[in-house]
């Protein structure tokens, strides 16, 4: 049972989340998604660049192009392996890019493709990689138009990394951000979670578990556009896609980019059994576990259900309402259990899983 | 002294560069801006991708946003090592980027830059990477609005790779591309070549030669602006810089695209003392050698030596007229020396110096 005076402190460790940068050497946390990432990305990122929007950091830069707006961002991927149930790492360099336009409330355009390939790497293997991203990008309505290839001795890299970068389009009515949130607001999330780790995790195949997780890797783009068409696009506040960090990350940026609270229902949120039970043995909180073909989407609450009918008609039957913004616990994720209870939900101090996209 | 029967059998081999991918496994060669790095881009990413502009493979593509048109161009870089005499892999990273903008015909605007880190790497020596290229970015006149970092376990990379995106705005006049070149265009380069190449290839410090000699990375957005400014911007017909594969390899891309003939006078090309001696040592051909600061105009007669003094007075004292378009030997690159004879020129087979950028 948990006492109050646990919450309280819970409460003051989550609020005293300054971010300081205190290591001398970069450590797989620090590509984690997770607070010393974020420690990272703030000490030495935003010091040298600045941050493109005051006081808050999201995947794509908004840009004004003459009469319109565009959306830009980029990612690199290195998982490993690079091949695993549900996708590789080039359908996945497609579509985190792509999705993380959509969650700007973009309509993906364009993208650029880096490789830097290891010496040695079968040139069937890339054909393969390459041809899935082709088509992933077919079925996410985006062009590669632009990319650049370097290859390393062997040893230098681990047989591919790609990074994409991608420009959207913004239509004019659309109008993202932390300062459109109002508390009330509903939080909505497109699918299940947590499959894309876990099958990753279970791919490297140094875990004795052998369950069937594929990897959620997909484009949300329909699943935006199709929500975007059933509700003023004004009541569409915020979105986001939890990759790296998963559910339990995005909601903390979520709440720390409001000041507002974020209180959500656990049994609301979808879980695959197979997938609950592989984070079960490995004691993982399926929370942060990273999804690549998941959003979540805070609505006005007069449109959500609207948004939540139109999400599960264009191929997200389990889309659903998770939780709400509430005005207590300014900065904070708490989760509400069916028994009654509520816990506060951290940010990740370390992901479990490196290399996972 | 070359007989008739040599050149005409170069001629044939030049003439037939079908670029075939006959490899199993990437190998260094596919990396190196030469034939086997075109045979892989061939074979392997328009097979799947398609070429954005049919006919011309640019290192930017060209978008129509609403009323403008934008350019937009990816890089990684992965030299090694990651500081050398005149830059870092910070400052290339940015000037790349922002210079196959420029050569776009594109006003450099923003950048995305995605980090991958090995686990190890000193945050000091990050911090500094990272502050020389938001130096580079303000000298370029450009913004860095979007990035990601990923980690990967000690030995999974090489320290540091930096991949950089970047979009520029093209100004309603400019209309560059093979197609716009004419017989009897003048080709300017814009400064001395083959110092980049060697600078990173002395600073590996595995040869015995210790020259002073500096990497010319810089952002060429200054000189393509005074240059433009000087004259009626259809005038200038075609630009590029000349990178991996250096300026023969440019020159060869040049030919063959617009099915015309280049010829090049060696004497007008500048190659600073310390330079070619390196080269000479070495058995390299400052032609093929990487540049990271100058870059190739294809400019209108009437045009050219206004080009040039443009050049000039802007910080490149050493811009010269280097060569004319002509119809004779259509695709071929040939090069007169000060003694009356005239060499074919090839693309590259393999780059002589791997992780040049």
């Amino acid at each position: 049972m948990r006492t109050e005076e646990d919450t309280l402190n819970q409460i003051d460790r989550a609020r005293g989340r300054r971010l300081e940068l205190n290591d001398d050497r970069v450590s797989l946390a620090h590509g984690s998604g997770g607070k010393a990432a974020a420690a990272l990305i703030q000490a030495v990122f935003i010091e040298a660049f600045g941050a493109p929007t005051p006081g808050e950091l999201t995947d794509a830069a908004i840009l004004d192009v003459g009469q319109g707006r565009i959306a830009y961002t980029t990612d690199s991927y290195v998982v490993q392996p690079i091949r695993f149930p549900g996708a590789s790492i080039g359908e996945l360099a497609v579509n985190g890019t792509v999705n993380d336009l959509a969650v700007s409330g973009a309509v993906p355009q364009w993208m650029s493709v880096g490789f830097i390939l290891e010496e040695g790497l079968a040139i069937d293997e890339l054909r393969t990689i390459v041809a899935q991203m082709r088509r992933a990008a077919d079925l996410a309505g985006v062009r590669i138009v632009t990319g650049d290839t370097k290859v390393v001795p062997r040893g230098a890299a681990d047989q591919i990394f790609i990074n994409t970068s991608g420009i959207g389009v913004i239509p004019a009515q659309r109008c993202l951000g932390a300062s459109q949130v109002r508390v009330g607001d509903q939080i909505l999330l497109s699918g299940p979670i947590a499959a894309h780790g876990m099958a990753v995790m279970i791919a490297r195949g140094n875990l004795a578990i052998h369950a069937a997780i594929e990897s959620d890797s997909a484009a949300v783009t329909g699943l935006v556009e199709a929500m975007y068409a059933a509700v003023d696009p004004a009541d569409v506040r915020w979105m986001r896609d939890p990759t790296r960090g998963g559910l339990g990350t995005v909601a903390n940026e979520l709440a720390r980019d409001t000041d507002l609270g974020v209180m959500l229902a656990e049994e609301e949120i979808s879980v695959a059994p197979e997938v609950r039970g592989a984070c079960d043995m490995l004691g993982i909180d399926p929370f942060y576990v990273a999804n690549e073909g998941c959003f979540i989407a805070v609505v006005a609450p007069e449109s959500a259900q609207a948004a939540v009918e139109a999400l599960r008609s264009a191929g997200a039957p389990q889309a659903s309402i998770i939780g709400e913004i509430i005005d207590e616990l300014p900065g904070l994720v708490a989760v509400s259990n069916p028994f009654g209870g509520t816990r506060l939900m951290d940010m990740l101090v370390t992901d479990p899983l490196p290399r996972i996209c």
